[in-house]
């Protein structure tokens, strides 16, 4: 997708060909900034300080972080230690844990000093196949998008999305955003209402920050905003992304998306997840029973990070000094409350969905 | 309500009988200060500048800013100004309004000379009434808690509330936390769970510093993760306030109260709003179309208020440079998702309220 124009992506190859460049994802949306990532611990460091984050990215710099080591060590023992490295940055993420193991298998088949070409080929094609899958979930997206469209009589189609499943989570599209910017290429009129999505306010950032760069419509509303929008009729279409989606269509996603649920079902607003289907977790029927959800740090709720008016980054206690804290990082939304889930191989009804799983 | 052991209000004379005393609540939760209020100026600065807010609490310190006034200048001419000039601070505050219309009832029917002496008893007056019917919204809502406890094991009962309907919104004990105080004053085990209330944050600075300041048990959460925790069987009742309620029991109450109320609706737990029925609009039967939702300042949900590691309080911005802003402050709860009304005469079901205005 474009800043002010420019094409970009949230990882590429420098123009030496070697050289991994990333989005600083820490300074969004106040400084635009590239990182250059040249060893494995450079990628290392970038997965683990969040200068990237969003599964599919993690995994494509993930897979780039081998590259990087095999033009150190491309011995069976280099690559066994980077591995071993990159799959500690963040032990719960399935996408990460994936790109490793293909990695791997690839470069374990090929002649040691055959490894660095091939690396970068592999994770370039990780990086391509993300892309095209969610330039496909866009496509799919964008035709419901467009029917609604039909109907609006020239105004603008009003999408409220939740967090941050923009391009800047993915390598380019996004998966949430991608029907967004399919329909808006597509020259939909779209007004994007972006919840905050506190603790860590990756709406008001990240997706705000896309979307403003890449000139689309929206508005930032704060998490509490989006039932009462809806009864007042000003959202149309609900999309959110899903970290996990269970294969009756329980969509597991960013804490607050089952309430934006609960206001799309009592106000007849049709909600959507959108996914890659490599997300969809077969071995799991009841979402809120037992997908674990992780609670994390009490310092993302007691502390609030922004721009002073001097323009220093920094962060700001928020909460009575004192005060416990519970911070449960994702949510279950039960299948009943989405209308379909959207991938790259196109629509599926929620409750379709569930019956074939059935 | 209690301080670390003493005895507080949000507003009481000083010990020279006259000076009016107010807590800061612009410098909570972090610094505790009382703000000395000698002339009608200083009540109308009180009350622009939110050292006070809250409508109870509003009316009050408006009384006795005309209790300041008059011992400036106890002549018509003198009271009318006061009047004026209070009146202006909060255009839409019912309570303003009302506090103002009564001062203003009372003291004319005085001789000048009297008027000092009656504005202050006057004044008074109005406070012990507000303390007064949040006793009783607490002896009435303890027993709804009460009842729960008795089905808990031994274990805490957990209430979920949203904004700050305390002792700080009113003179003592507060609205929707009268009952919390009044359980626990009887020696009832409760747990609170407390959004913090974005835009600007009442639950995480007001609510979790009374509830930690008189020690009872609470935890501070993000307004996205009060509908997962009560999927997890984490939070047996909610109370909120409520700034307008309609004869048919709709409830007006902070942004965000809607979506509380749909997730309780959609996990069986019981929602209460409590509010002193001098609140309650007879004149309008329809809250979502009819009550007036107020759009305020951009700056709220663009910037966020706390506290520096190095102690100044300062405000970040945590939105993306140049994105816009919706900024609603309040939504309705339609009467269907509420369980029940707790006022100072007792409970009503919202349906009995319902059929009762009918």
């Amino acid at each position: 997708m474009r800043i002010r124009g420019e094409p970009w992506r949230s990882i590429f190859v420098g123009d030496d060909g070697w050289t991994v460049d990333v989005i600083d994802q820490t300074r969004l949306p106040f400084v635009l900034e590239v990182c250059h990532l040249r060893t494995t611990d450079d990628a290392v460091r970038a997965i683990r300080g969040m200068i990237v984050r969003g599964a599919p990215l993690i995994g494509v710099t993930a897979a780039y972080g081998v590259a990087l080591a095999m033009r150190n060590d491309h011995s069976d023992v280099g690559l066994q230690s980077a591995l071993d490295q990159l799959l500690g940055t963040r032990p719960t993420a399935v996408n990460l844990r994936w790109a490793l193991a293909r990695m791997s298998d690839v470069l374990r088949r090929e002649p040691p000093s055959q490894r660095v070409e091939r690396a970068y080929t592999e994770a370039g094609r990780i990086a391509e196949e993300d892309v095209a899958a969610c330039a496909d979930i866009g496509r799919h997206g964008a035709a419901i998008i467009e029917r609604m469209s039909a109907g609006a009589n020239g105004r603008p189609v009003n999408i409220l999305t939740h967090c941050n499943a923009g391009w800047l989570a993915c390598v380019d599209w996004g998966t949430a955003l991608a029907p967004v910017y399919a329909a808006h290429e597509s020259g939909i009129a779209v007004h994007v209402l972006v919840d905050e999505t506190r603790p860590r306010n990756q709406g008001a950032s990240l997706t705000a920050f896309e979307l403003g760069a890449h000139g689309i419509s929206h508005e930032v509303i704060v998490d509490n905003a989006g039932g009462h929008l809806m009864q007042q009729g000003r959202v149309d279409i609900c999309i959110v992304g899903s970290d996990r989606t269970t294969r009756v269509g329980d969509v597991a996603n960013k804490i607050g998306t089952y309430l934006k649920a609960l206001a799309s079902r009592d106000n007849g607003v049709p909600f959507y997840a959108a996914l890659p289907s490599s997300t969809i977790d077969w071995t799991i029927s009841d979402g809120v029973r037992e997908v674990p959800i992780e609670e994390r740090a009490a310092r993302e709720v007691t502390h609030v990070a922004g721009r002073a008016d001097d323009g220093s980054l920094l962060e700001v206690q928020v909460t009575a000094p004192g005060s416990a804290v519970a911070n449960p990082a994702f949510d279950v939304t039960p299948a009943r409350l989405v209308t379909g889930i959207i991938t790259e191989r196109g629509v599926a009804e929620a409750f379709a969905f569930h019956q074939a799983a059935g």
